[in-house]
């Protein structure tokens, strides 16, 4: 496999040129003394040396030697426990986390970056501290300041990791349906009973202890996911010293054999009255975790962009090295007995849908960080209540089709080194491994596309929408005379959008199912315009530099790329959402 | 994993009341007192219940223990050598076979869909015998009569199985760079030395012997592809009276580990002066080498079809069984806790995509084994190149469509069954993986789109499209009123495809990259079409019929499904075309 190389110079040019995130952070109370351009490139700098030089080199032997069981005890792949522990002393677990308990406290925009870094080194790995920082989120807004002291320092510092456990063995999208309890005790904790499965890093041997967070029903809790709670439960109980005391009634019963992520600890969790304190209000629990859920959907579609990311690389350098075939125009290189791939059409049409989805996702998952920000230190309430729409309305759309483009850039980077992106030994056909999961886990991508046209679209009827086409306006008004043909085809992307979701919200009334028929072409939908709309923006402003730097030419005709040859797959999503929900609902389960 | 069902009611459709096969075979002289409708279906039973209880209860376990090499010996995984035997007993191997030579003789159409029943059992056992097939119509077309008397007898009974050896270290698609040397030797026959890899069944434990059949160069060869001969090299050398003498000079050097197919052995197979015949003229092998590599590439399709049919089934199963939340319009179950999944729209989108898929391939393999037949057993000559031209047009679509879409099936079958679709327990993901090598291996898609492009459409000046469009034509002119909403969609299909094949064709003049910028879409597109034809034919069929099954009423809202939500993605397709190959070729190398 090549050596894994952050993009470094794309991520700046989408921060600061695109976005100017340093201008907002100047405006913000909480940041404006912590960040400025300089400081985030700093930091990139030496989060690409982290991953570049500590994590992406364990990526294959994982993938290889994979996670072990024996009795209760899981043990990582050879040279995470030393990884996780610098990735640790650095800081890195606590990027996201509050400063209050000793967190980096960056913007979602700087470690949105990072997080595209550590899934491009091994997605596996990352999942380790990934799920940790959303913990800590999920703790900070909902636990008691007592639970907070207690845990989240030591989550914050990476002494300490944190799990989600949710699913059940008969219940995963249908969560109303979970069957562990929590049966309160005389001392105000409770008692956990049942069992969990697909717990990401559930048990390691990375840190000495594991903090789960557990949705489980009180003995009274309502039918259905309004009876549902949310608990803190410890691999090992806390003493008041924050020494670690008794080893609590939670353990392992297996790991999974999986497709990909074989660096990642899936585990079933088995909780026989194990001791756990209440996050958040009782019967509440599917919102606290779903603030959690919320931050994780941005992470796994990032998933799907570090995973594309690292596929291009090796496909790349494979693009130019291996020789096979002449060029049509002419013949490359005399000298040899063919030309590198790179000259042939059909590579280049891979490579360039590879670097147009994911410099388009990268642009996509800044964007979403942005506001992320812009929701949180904005100093005024209108501009953080505007920011949290978009947010709401981009969120599943960065989960789903940023994973969506993701298989399809990592199949493309397999097919483009012919057999040997089939044989391990290249560590090509891992990223479709890898990449594959992000489709289905944190709710699946169909669950997303529901999400978006039933909750925010449908439910806002449309009002949602307004803010992406008010940016979308924004950037067809500065479109220079060289862009109009791209202008024109991202403004009739822009009215087909309004036009098939006008015509949805007219069917909603009438056909109960016209929202699970059509959502998930509609997400497909608004993927592709918005990354039109920032690949519009992109070039504008690439073509607005005085710098001389290939770089910038190189983004206007990626641009190009991406209207001429990516965008025209909306007519086919649109043909479909035209035709409703008629045939898929004319068979009988007998037709099947 | 659900046991796999062979889905003979709709071969025997497909076969009989679309293609009315029976019908053709009556005309032909060498079929008509071996062939009817009665022997075909008690064919396709006998071939089901093998299939069904021989082969596919050993595929999950071939996934896992997959191969093992040790010391030039190649071990398959439990069960394979007994049902190896078994195939070979019941006549299977030599399914294709020349009777002349103790083979079936069985028209193509009808081994498409053993085929497909032996792919969607397990690829990895499939390709044992398949590659034998192959060999053996290579040896029969150009081989001397000693060496088809002495070899085609033992390989069409299953005792000996075949290969075809091309690959090497650095040349895969561009064979004309091989540097295997054939060196002439008193006797008559070469003395062969080099490096093959990628060599499926190169090594095993099934057979006493393996024939490999071997691409090299003679000592005084032209460079490039002109410069290439093919050779039958065996494993061990066949005395004269039939006993096998010293083993030669060929051995495996390693086994691939690869991202499926496990249970097929894969080898690098290393030639040091090993003993081997010529097969045609000198410096004809490629030419030969094609005659099995067409009949492959059919075949190679149908492992897309076959890994599709078993993905439904498993997805299908689970679909009804499983439950997760309530249906849209109504609850279905209200004394359980939720309803099963297929009460879902998106299930329900994903489900029929794979059902028109794969019926629409069904009905694809057995118009172009059809057209097989009749290019080689039609009374006349002008039928027979009738069909030789549609088969060259068409064959490269079967290959890379069938699976393309294969693996869209396949991603579909997984996404289902969510988290269950991607651990291995459930044998789900081991349909993508196992599909996925269809795509690369006996020439990429990117390469059979060439060859549909530029080759057969461009090197026709279009000419070769029209028996297919005729073919459209005849649909179109069947089609009654409750169709012609469909018809309409097909007509204006056809239209686009005549107007953007002409675009093309006046571009290939002024632009040498116009063809490997766009043939891949233009395949893709050439593939929706197809099977929108058949399935309006398909359709027509159904709605005709007097009978009360189940089984036409749901042909013809599958149809009516893939009309209103697939054919629509042609129109992206169509808008990348439209942009020539400007986009692809304005970045220079270092702008990747």
């Amino acid at each position: 496999m090549s050596d894994y190389k952050a993009s470094l110079q794309d991520m700046n040019f989408v921060l600061h040129e695109v976005f100017n995130v340093a201008g907002d952070w100047a405006t913000m109370p909480e940041l404006q003394d912590m960040m400025d351009a300089d400081t985030a490139s700093a930091i990139l700098e030496e989060a690409a040396k982290m991953t570049e030089g500590l994590i992406a080199p364990n990526a294959r032997n994982a993938d290889e030697q994979g996670v072990s069981y024996k009795d209760t005890v899981v043990t990582t792949p050879d040279g995470y426990k030393e990884a996780f522990k610098q990735l640790a002393e650095g800081g890195w677990v606590g990027v996201t986390a509050n400063p209050e308990f000793g967190g980096m406290g960056l913007p979602k925009v700087i470690s949105a970056q990072y997080e595209e870094m550590m899934c491009a080194a091994d997605i596996s790995f990352s999942l380790y501290s990934g799920l940790t920082a959303g913990a800590i989120i999920a703790l900070d807004s909902h636990a008691s300041d007592e639970l907070k002291e207690q845990y989240i320092p030591r989550m914050a510092s990476g002494e300490w990791t944190g799990t989600m456990c949710l699913t059940e063995p008969h219940a995963g999208t249908d969560l109303g349906i979970i069957r562990t309890k929590a049966d309160p005790q005389a001392d105000g904790s409770f008692a956990l009973t049942g069992t969990k499965i697909f717990i990401t890093g559930g048990e390691h041997d990375l840190t000495d202890n594991i903090i789960h967070l557990v949705l489980a029903k009180l003995p009274d809790a309502p039918a259905g996911s309004k009876g549902i709670s949310l608990f803190l439960v410890p691999k090992f109980l806390v003493n008041d010293d924050g020494s670690l005391g008794e080893r609590n009634a939670v353990a392992a019963g297996s790991v999974e054999h999986k497709m990909g992520i074989h660096g990642s600890a899936t585990c079933v969790m088995n909780f026989d009255g194990a001791q756990g304190w209440l996050v958040g209000e009782p019967n509440r629990g599917l919102a606290a975790m779903f603030t959690m859920m919320n931050y994780e959907r941005l992470g796994v579609g990032i998933q799907g962009l570090g995973a594309a990311a690292r596929s291009y690389g090796i496909a790349l350098d494979y693009a130019k090295d291996r020789r096979q075939g002449r060029g049509a125009k002419a013949t490359q290189d005399p000298n040899a007995a063919a030309d590198p791939l790179i000259v042939h059409g059909d590579i280049r049409r891979m490579l360039l849908t590879m670097k147009s989805f994911i410099e388009g996702g990268r642009a996509f998952s800044s964007y979403v960080g942005q506001q992320l920000d812009r929701a949180k230190y904005a100093p005024e309430q209108s501009e953080r209540e505007a920011a949290d729409n978009l947010v709401a309305l981009l969120t599943p759309v960065a989960k789903a089709f940023m994973t969506d483009t993701g298989l399809e850039v990592t199949i493309h980077g397999q097919q483009i080194l012919g057999g040997h992106g089939y044989v391990r030994e290249w560590g090509q056909e891992q990223w479709v491994r890898d990449c594959r999961i992000a489709q289905i886990y944190e709710g699946t991508n169909g669950i997303q596309a529901l999400d978006l046209l039933g909750r925010k679209v449908a439910g806002s009827r449309g009002e949602l929408l307004k803010p992406l086409l008010a940016d979308i306006e924004k950037t067809l008004a500065e479109a220079g005379d060289g862009w109009q043909q791209e202008a024109t085809q991202l403004r009739d992307a822009a009215t087909a959008v309004q036009a098939i979701t006008a015509k949805i919200l007219g069917q909603v009334g009438e056909d109960e199912n016209i929202i699970n028929s059509l959502a998930v072409e509609y997400l497909q939908l608004i993927g592709y315009v918005s990354y039109a709309y920032l690949w519009l923006r992109m070039a504008l402003v690439a073509e607005a530099s005085d710098s001389t730097d290939n770089f910038y030419a190189a983004k206007a005709k990626t641009a190009r790329f991406y209207f001429a040859k990516i965008l025209p797959r909306i007519h086919g999503l649109i043909g479909a959402l035209e035709t409703g929900s008629e045939n898929l609902f004319a068979h009988d389960e007998n037709d099947f």
